[in-house]
Order: structure tokens, then C-alpha cells, then sequence
């Protein structure tokens, strides 16, 4: 049997509690971090008039949402399903910006609909916006010869004209932060936003075009960003182009520098990223003489270091490497297979016996008591999942204490682009989510069942 | 409009009519092609006693597993979950081997109870498996002394000695194909399969443990192969230790080479595949002298070309390259992204502007008429995903005719690894599953709806 007193305490919560009433796999959110994150936002840009919509698309769990919307959060969305989310959450619609390069006419028509805000990527899109902007504007105005409008009527400027969706066109700055190829989405070459040459003219189209009003420009330069100086380049060429607007007499008000700020995934050897407090050294002295509003869009610093993947060993096997095979792979967790992503794991029934999550912010409560660095029985293991390809390998070459079958592997870091890359491959339900705060634990996901996997198929009865 | 007399046919249907009725993305498979992939296996080891496992990873659609089933099809599962896909299709148990190198406890008993074969792929798991299946045992002999036993009962083999689960030992070989990295699953690194030095020791071990009987010894050297010697060399490889274990006393019944077998990605550039018949070629030959069976786990050779994913453009825009943004993306298929992988792309409501599918075996009916090599009107296009990722890339710079928002494209050879490795990434509900045959289609799985976002989610009481 594992032990209580050498396992792993997460938001106040043993895991062996929270494995035995909730199973393997199982992601788990401390809620006390999630907060700290963000107010680490709120703090730093304090001084300044910022928003921050929290990127969607690294953590679509509704209870991280909705904990973020009562600490004020917005929300950058990409689909229609993210923008439900919002909803159910309780994100004002009013701080929604609907991203995206590929929207389809369903996507702009509820974006409308929906009232927030839209980042344009391409002028074919801004076309069909204000389009459909139009069409919904012209369906409101016939409603309104019939019967009293509600009062979340458009608002009307000051010439009495319909102010439309407000947009925000996504330029691509090419700046060229040094990550992995697949998320440095603000190279020229990249598929997001209008090229910079073209970025003016693009915006003015946007103000001319009916049912859309031009508010901001938007980038996003990529992702697991941990040298802040790249912001501030993008936060000055974003200004350039607000000065060339301004000439033409267009004024803006916000300048999106989307995400992309990166945390540490390897605490052990004393890797520091840098803070919001840092992010806001970079870019706020390139804003303080403009009375633009900023908008950020951070996703992985504020939910990645909040959230735990526990997974159970099924097998140790001697061979030409240790493996250590447990019950989480691929399908749940993508990072390491699809960009290499490195992370630390350990083994949550035996932090004791090693250091745990000691020293990291990545946060144990019960490991940084832990023993000495790398116990008599420790061993050299390669982590790997339970998915029916060789790529599917959690972590290369780590020193563990002596894992057996039944030991419990605690993938840490794990909040951002974790449950909401999985799938259901090789035919394995999706797994639980749960909430810690103070000792005390929520179900936010149940397990998916086998039932799961055919929900939605048939076989044609001529088959049968 | 869409012209459809310029438009791909698939299966005897026109696309247009299938996106018209089901909607974009789409993933349609032809019917009569996997029947005709079937039949090619089943022809070219006809002289063999050999059984054809399809690997249900590549593609756990109920129909299609369900045409494979009646056309003489067993089935290799990896988890709970593709077994049960296996049984409603009427895949018969006798025929389904369980293989996994990460099975956990109730793995083990799933497999036990449904009576499949099961591929041990340690010695931690056969002692696991050993212990499970002795306990099942020991359960019904109890429910022997009370009452009758049902006919499925175990067979008992000349000394009225309990046969047990029949296992076979998943070995390691050791061949190197040369594929990419992430599926060379047979090189000596790999997670999987016991080490070759150690395979005779865990054979023995297996055929003295309770509960458990050892039938096999099986191998998996790699996916998308495409020079078959390696496949003789795996097969070699294991009848040397069929001989080994011969002079140990110990007999097997068969060998499991497992799948691999590549398919053409790239036929407008002349590449040929293998044909089953040219791994016949390869393996029966060191089979001939042994009267062992021959099991085979074709997947991607099966199921891929069978299949096409269809999307609609949802922008074009003219940048540092030229992008065209559809809405599938590598939620719906990972394969570009995670592998590198090239698959070809046609604008499916142009194929008349230039070859469509022309001379390639992905056939459609449509394509081969058509129109001249790259007309005057056609560009190099970069075909993109609606994933908020700069990796989300399907198809780099093709040429393709002029292409606008609301063609429809079709990705080629997209039957295996497609849809079993979607997401709902990005907060994109999973797309819809089509069979056509001769002329008719059959809807096989419904498109989620944001509602399946959020299904199993829920908000803790005291964050409301």
C-alpha cells in the first residue's frame, strides 16, 4: 500500500485521497494558485489601463473560467465553443475579443450575435464581418420598427451612426521570438494576421467598411516567451503603427499584445521565468505616453504551474532503458510528443523519499520537506504512456526513487494545453478534472466512459 | 456557387451533395475500397493459414470496423475501449488480441473476461496478468461447484490441465525501418515488448505461471514501412527464437508480426507503396517451413486511402505567402503537425481545373477525367488549420487553381490517424463520419455540438 505520510500534498489535499476517490488519470487544479496568478496581472499593470483576457484555448475547464471571471478576467476565444464557454462562465461579453484565422460565416454571425469583440484576420474575413455585421444590423433595425428594442441596443457615436462590431485587425509584426517552431506564431511567415506592410490599409478599409467599427490592432508574437525584451519589440512596432494610423486620422482604443509569456518547466535546475511584473517593465514605458488601452491575452502563465496530471504506474520494465509505464499518454497530455515540451515529474507517493515539488512554484506543501537529492534507491526511468506509438514518452531519463507497479507519477505543470489537447485515441475515455482549494476537493470533469467513444457513431443498418 | 460538375465523386457521390447534407469538415470513406483493401490481404496470404488483426487505433469507426468484421477481419485492441468497439462490431473474441505496454489492473480483467488473446509486454504485466486470470479462474470454479457452467467455459487441454488466457510475449526485435522517429516502434529503445536477449526467460516464465497459457510470441517493428525486407528481417528475427524455444520444449501456435505496412502519400509524384502481396512476398517464404499461423495487424494499409477529410476555405489571404484557412485543422488531423506527415490536397469543387485525383489509388471517379496540369489560373497555396497554432499546417505550399473563400478541399488519404486522433481543441466540436458506397451515404458518426464541451463539466457549487 502507498503511503499518506510520503505522498504528494496538492492544495492542501493528500493525492492518495484524490486518486482513491477519483481514479487515474486525473488533472488537479489548485485554485489558490490560479488566483495568485492572476492578481500577479492585476498588480502589475495596475498603474495602467489593462485588460486581461485569458487565452481560452490553454485551459477550457469551466471552473478555471468562472474563478477567473470573478477575478475580472476577459477572454481571448477561437470558436464558437470557446465563446459558450465564456458564457456559462460568466465573462462579460464586453471583454471577449473572437480570434481566429479561419472563421467561418456561423462563426462571424455568433460573434456578432454575441456582442464581443473581433480580431480580423485577413481582409477576405473583414469583408464577410461587415457583411454579416450589416445583415444582423439591418434584421435589429426591421425588429425595431415592430416592437421596443432592448435596451443592449448598438450604441450610436456621436453623428448618430451605428457604431457597429468593434474589430481589432491582427497584423503580423514579425518579430521572432527564439521557441519552438511550431508556437512562434508572430514570424513573417506565419499563417496569423495581415502582413505588417498592409496593415494600414487594411484598417482603413475597416473603417469604411459598413457594420464594423475599428477599435484596436492585435498580435501575438507566440507562446512560452521567456525573454520579455521581444514584447517590448512588438509593443514598439504595434506603436509605429498607431502613429501611421493617426496621421490618416484613425484613432484606436486598444492595442492587443496577445500572450505568450512562458513559465518554468524545469525548477530543479533553477530555471526562473520572468513575471508579470517583469512583462510589465518591458511594455508599459513603450505605452505611457499613448492613452490606449492595452489588452493582454496570457494563458499558460496563468494556469500552466496551477495544475497536476496524476497518472499510476501499470509496469517497470528493465531494458535497454527503465521504463516506467503509466496510465496517462498522449492522448491526455500532447506537450511532450508535439513540441518536445519538457516536464517535471515525480513520484507522488514518494516525495519524501526525494525531494518533490520543493523549491519550485510549481507547489507542494508536503515536498519541499523532502528528503535528500536522489536517495540510495534511486534509478534512472524513462515515463512513458500507455499510447500505442513509440513517440508517446512523458519523460526522458529522469532520476526517480525506485518505481514499482501501483506507484502513483505526479506530470507537473501540466494546466496549460493539457486536458484540452486530449483525445479519445486508442480508444481511451478522457479523464477526470478536479479542483482543490484549502483541503478541500471539487469534481469539475467526470471520467468519460466507453460509452463515450460511441455516443455519436452508427452502424447503417444495412451493415447490420 | 459550387459547379458540381467540376466537383470530386467519391464512392459514386458527388461531394457537394455530401457537404450540402452533413456539413463541413467531413470525413468520408469508400466502402468499396476497404473491402477491396481487405480482400487484397486476405488473397495474397491465402496460402498461408493467416489471420489479418486490424489495428483498431488507426480507425475505431463502428462501420468500418463492422465491414472489416464481416469480411473476415480480427481486430488488435490497445485498451478497454476498442475492445468494446471490437464487440459491438462482431468481432469474434477468439480473434482479438489485447496488446498495450501499459495495462493497468482492470485492463487485465477486461481482457480476461471478454476471452481474448493477450500480448505481454513485460514480465511486471505477465506476472500482473498471471495473478488476474488465476483469480477469474479460481471465481469460476467456485461457480462451478454451485451451479452449471455455461459453455464457454475453458477448454482443457490432453492432461485436463486449466489452458488459461492465451498469451503471447511481445518482443523486441531490434530492426530499424527507416521511418519517422515517433513510429520506428521496433527499434531496441523503444517502450515496447520485452529486450530479444530476455524473450526466451519471459516465454518460460509465462509458460509456468497459473492461469495463462503461452501461444505466441509477437513483434512490431514500425508504421508507414515502405521497403518490405524489414519485414522479413522481423519475421527471421522471430523464428529464430521460435527455434530457441523449440529447443526449450516449448511450442507456440503462432507468431504476431504485427502492422506497418505504408501506404502512398504521394501519388502525383509517382510514389508506389507495397502491396500486401509484396509482404507476402517477403515473409511467406521463412514461414514456409513451419506450421506455425501467421497473424498480421495491418492499420494504415487497411483504412488510409480509403478515406477523405473534406473542408470548406474559410479565407484566402495573400501574405508573405499565399494562406488558404479551411476548418479542419489539426484538432480533426494531427498527422501534418505531429509527424511531418504530406498528404496530398485538391480543391474538391475544381478538380476539372486540373488533374484531381487522377492515377492515384485515392481515388475518385470524378478526378481521373480531368483538366490540364496546373492551369494558367493556378497558385502555390499554403493550406492552414482554424488551430490557434502556427504548426497548424495541413498542406505547404501546393499548387492548386485559384482558390476562394467557400471552396471545398479535400485532404487525400486521410483514413488512418485521422479521426481517431481528434481533439475538441480549440473548443471545436468533433467533425461528422460519412460511408459512401456505389452511389449512397450513410451518416456513421453525428458532428458533436458545443454542448459535448461541456458535457461532463460542472461548476462547483460555492464558485457560483
Amino acid at each position: 500500500m502507498l503511503k499518506k505520510e510520503n505522498s504528494l500534498v496538492f492544495g492542501g489535499v493528500n493525492v492518495l485521497e484524490l486518486v482513491e476517490r477519483y481514479g487515474t488519470p486525473l488533472y488537479v487544479t489548485d485554485e489558490r494558485k490560479l488566483r495568485a496568478n492572476f492578481r500577479g496581472y492585476k498588480t502589475a499593470f495596475e498603474t495602467a489601463e489593462t485588460e486581461i483576457y485569458y487565452a481560452v484555448k490553454a485551459n477550457g475547464n469551466l471552473a478555471i473560467l468562472r474563478i477567473l471571471a470573478s477575478e475580472g478576467a476577459g477572454a481571448d476565444v477561437f470558436s464558437v465553443g470557446e465563446l459558450q464557454l465564456t458564457k456559462l462562465a460568466g465573462v462579460p461579453a464586453e471583454k471577449v475579443l473572437f480570434n481566429g484565422n479561419s472563421k467561418s460565416e456561423s462563426d462571424l454571425r455568433a460573434a456578432v450575435e454575441a456582442g464581443v469583440k473581433v480580431s480580423v484576420d485577413s481582409v477576405d474575413e473583414l469583408r464577410a464581418l461587415s457583411r454579416v455585421a450589416s445583415e444582423e444590423g439591418e434584421g435589429r433595425e426591421k425588429d425595431e420598427e415592430g416592437r421596443e428594442k432592448d435596451e443592449e441596443g448598438r450604441e450610436k457615436d456621436e453623428v448618430g451612426q451605428e457604431r457597429g462590431v468593434e474589430v481589432a485587425v491582427r497584423v503580423n509584426p514579425d518579430v521572432s521570438p527564439e521557441v519552438h517552431p511550431k508556437i512562434a506564431t508572430g514570424l513573417k511567415t506565419s499563417k496569423f494576421g495581415v502582413p505588417f506592410y498592409e496593415a494600414v490599409s487594411v484598417c482603413e478599409e475597416a473603417r469604411r467598411l459598413p457594420g464594423i467599427s475599428l477599435a484596436g490592432i492585435h498580435c501575438h508574437i507566440g507562446s512560452q516567451i521567456l525573454d520579455v525584451s521581444v514584447f517590448r519589440e512588438a509593443a514598439e512596432k504595434m506603436l509605429t503603427l498607431v502613429a501611421g494610423l493617426h496621421e490618416r486620422g484613425i484613432e484606436l482604443k486598444f492595442v492587443d499584445l496577445g500572450g505568450g509569456l512562458g513559465i518554468s518547466h524545469r525548477h530543479e535546475e533553477g530555471e526562473v521565468a520572468p513575471t508579470p511584473r517583469d512583462l510589465a517593465g518591458a511594455i508599459l514605458p513603450v505605452f505611457e505616453k499613448t492613452n490606449l488601452k492595452l489588452i493582454l491575452e496570457p494563458g499558460r502563465s496563468l494556469v500552466g504551474a496551477t495544475t497536476i496530471l496524476l497518472s499510476r504506474v501499470n509496469a517497470v520494465k528493465r531494458a535497454y532503458k527503465n521504463f516506467v509505464a503509466i496510465d496517462a499518454g498522449f492522448n491526455l497530455f500532447m506537450r511532450p510528443v508535439l513540441y518536445d515540451a519538457y516536464h517535471e515529474v515525480v513520484v507522488a507517493n514518494k516525495v519524501n523519499e526525494r525531494r518533490g515539488l520543493g523549491g519550485s512554484e510549481g507547489g507542494s506543501e508536503g515536498g519541499s520537506k523532502g528528503g535528500s537529492e536522489g536517495g540510495s534507491e534511486s534509478e534512472i526511468y524513462t515515463v512513458v504512456g500507455p499510447v500505442c506509438e513509440s513517440g508517446d514518452i512523458i519523460a526522458r531519463d529522469r532520476r526517480l526513487p525506485k518505481v514499482e507497479r501501483g506507484d502513483l507519477v505526479a506530470i507537473l505543470d501540466a494546466g496549460a494545453y493539457g486536458f484540452s489537447m486530449s483525445s479519445q485515441y486508442n480508444g481511451r475515455p478522457r479523464c477526470a478534472e478536479v479542483l482543490v482549494c484549502d483541503g478541500e476537493a471539487d469534481l469539475t470533469r467526470s471520467r468519460e466512459s466507453v460509452e463515450d467513444l460511441v455516443r455519436r457513431q452508427e452502424i447503417p443498418a444495412r451493415l447490420l
